[in-house]
């Protein structure tokens, strides 16, 4: 394809330009409207499933010797990936509305009433990867917090992303809203991705979700502020302290429950005060589960079938699959310490019965989450009570962790005077 | 001056990884021991003032033929100015640590305790211009939420800014603690700030305080996230059912209490119904006060010594000064159009006694602070009860409006378990 920069930077524009006005139209919709939209949009991607699966062939017949059968199988729609995108749709209209919470309020000694209430963003650029049912989360996410979206899905699913955006636009204007609440970027250059991350005056805020790579080059491009949800490089320390069989429990479920997930362990450090048959125990367990374990020279030397992990920079590997690396630590110090230096941030977990170990981890460990006694796995919108979950933020500012609708919402301060000055 | 890149990187480096040290080492410091450290940094500045102002007096001396007769004033420190400094850091020592309040607590079905705690972000890049004793109240802000800075300020403050972060240095090391909690860029050079902006790996927030055009030129940089600080382009909207005396009250306290502030007024809107008496009653008021108006051709035809504003794109124009735009609309929606397009989102107001009218402009205006028959000049940390501002964010994410120190900190999720794993 030939690059025609001029109609890309008019293409960019117009897709900015409408989601603001959208947003701004979204502003003072109701709650019980939002819900109604959101209903609908269930309702009808029940009704066309047919038309979805015959889009989603295309997007399959035409990536089918590219991708990855893993990515294949991502890009893949079904009658249960169907009913699953139509079920969320109608479990977000059911939520508590994000918006009009009075966050604090108070009456100033002038005899000013403030308040601090919830408000939409305006408009959010959501970027992610192959599969097309983020599609529908990523509009009803936006749509349920007030928001317009800009959504730019992998061009692998351009057909299914069309159709399953036609959706949530038919039934926006069908339900008297504008339709520009959701627009889908249509064309997969990837300039004009770069262009719309310049449009800080229009759009609000970018949500990246997909690799490491995607991630830093968006953050390297944006002018628009950006919640970044790297993946997760999670630890589980066993202290002297631990009762050995609720570590067993931990470990197996940190590593294998799900491997190819963000918060999953990825690493486990052993106290050296721990006796040692307990470690070889516990390793023993996940060994017989299929995980292989790369460790330095003294893990090496202490464990039996541990590899050479080589560099001591391999301790940031995610590796994402039944692997783990393993390291021996002084106490939960000497935990935090390799912590701060490896972990991505993300989540971190101790066993142990010392409260004093306990105390200390949770004060210094300065990850999004911090488990005592329990799995790295809890870590997800879901699990903590947030309602839908619009992703892992690995940022600090703005939202940290798990993040529901509430975190797509700002804020404005309304003051109701009677005449004050200020003196 | 000749640039070493090669030396300026070396030096970017080691003050961004001796903050995110001394991040580390602050983040469990009590509360207690904090104040400890703000107290003696104000009996300190109270017992050498006779040494800050020589230092200030070579700066002054130094930049007397360069700078404006208002920055100079800015730039000179007097008894007066650090009294105020040391009354400060007194003053946030007093105030209620930000940290480790629980923000949301609950227990989940399977029995884990979920809280969510604030904590320090870690590391601040602060950037500023030329006022001196902007490093102190930096220093002290950042400090008191429990994080490490790397301060900026102008070159012109230098030697002032060097004995006052010396000072607070001096303090941290007396109390036992990392005195890289607080580190002054000493090289002028522009160049480094903008390889700091690079260092998101250590550096965690940037705060940049100044003009619009070091702002921009921050945002256009940074890989950090930033909290912009842009001025106001304040509306006052004067409704047909405004109480006239409560309008001119407004309007005389929004305009001409302060001129150079950002939550001055810089344009006032009249509403096309409201009574013509009424309107030239209210301009003549703020003219015989000095004000100047600029105005379209229907202003210029309606109100007698209007000058013309030329370009519609002037109503965007911050006057800081005793010069206000003006301009008729349609009624609140009209009003609301109107701030939609030239506001910079920072504090508008309304006069009115109709219900209907406060309620809609409360809804529609998209601005951090929007005032119901109240002055625009109440948008402010101390007036709101935030204690200490660290400044007033144009932003929509984090923090919008008047931050206090609390929006200096970020938060994790603590679980405690029994040893729960995820089914």
């Amino acid at each position: 394809m030939s690059i025609n920069y001029s109609n890309l930077e008019q293409y960019a524009d117009e897709l900015a330009n409408l989601a603001k006005k959208a947003g701004r139209n979204l502003r003072t919709v109701s709650a019980e409207k939002k819900a109604q939209v959101l209903r609908l949009v269930a309702e009808r991607i029940r009704a066309q499933k047919s038309e979805i699966l015959a889009e989603n062939a295309k997007d399959c017949e035409a990536f089918k010797d590219k991708l990855s059968e893993a990515m294949l199988d991502r890009l893949t729609l079904n009658d249960a990936r169907i009913e699953a995108m139509a079920k969320g749709a109608e479990e977000i209209a059911e939520f508590t509305d994000p918006l009009g919470r009075v966050l604090e309020s108070r009456e100033l000694p002038n005899g000013i009433q403030i308040s601090r209430v919830s408000v939409p963003m305006g408009a959010i650029f959501f970027i992610y990867e192959s599969r097309p049912n983020v599609t529908i989360d990523g509009a009803c996410l936006c749509f349920k917090s007030g928001n317009a979206v800009v959504l730019r899905g992998g061009k692998e699913s351009l057909n299914s992303s069309k159709f399953l955006a036609g959706i949530f636009r038919k039934a926006l204007a069908d339900c008297g809203l504008d339709q520009d609440a959701v627009q889908l970027v249509e064309n997969p250059d990837h300039a004009l991705v770069t262009l719309l991350l310049q449009k800080n005056e229009a759009l609000d805020l970018v949500i990246p979700r997909g690799g490491e790579r995607l991630i830093r080059a968006v953050v390297e491009q944006s002018k628009i502020p950006v919640i970044k949800h790297f993946n997760g490089i999670c630890h589980v320390y066993v202290d002297k302290s631990a009762d050995i069989e609720m570590a067993r429990e931990i470990l197996i479920n940190a590593k294998t429950q799900r491997t190819g997930v963000c918060n999953a362990m990825e690493c486990v450090l052993f106290d050296r005060a721990l006796n040692k048959a307990s470690v070889l125990s516990l390793v023993k367990t996940l060994q017989d589960k299929g995980v292989e374990f790369f460790g330095d020279a003294e893990a090496q030397k202490e464990i039996p079938n541990v590899q050479d992990i080589g560099d001591d920079a391999n301790y940031h590997h995610e590796y994402l699959a039944l692997k783990a690396s393993v390291k021996f630590v002084d106490g939960v110090k000497g935990a935090c310490d390799h912590i701060e230096k490896y972990s991505s941030r993300h989540t971190e977990a101790i066993v142990a019965k010392d409260t004093a170990a306990l105390d200390y981890f949770a004060a210094n460990v300065d990850s999004s989450s911090v488990m005592l006694n329990a799995s790295t796995r809890f870590a997800d919108g879901g699990q903590y009570g947030l309602g839908a979950e619009v992703g892992i933020s690995t940022d600090k500012i703005h939202a940290r962790g798990p993040m529901g609708v509430e975190s797509l919402c700002t804020y404005k301060w309304i003051l109701r005077g009677t005449g004050q000055i200020r003196q």
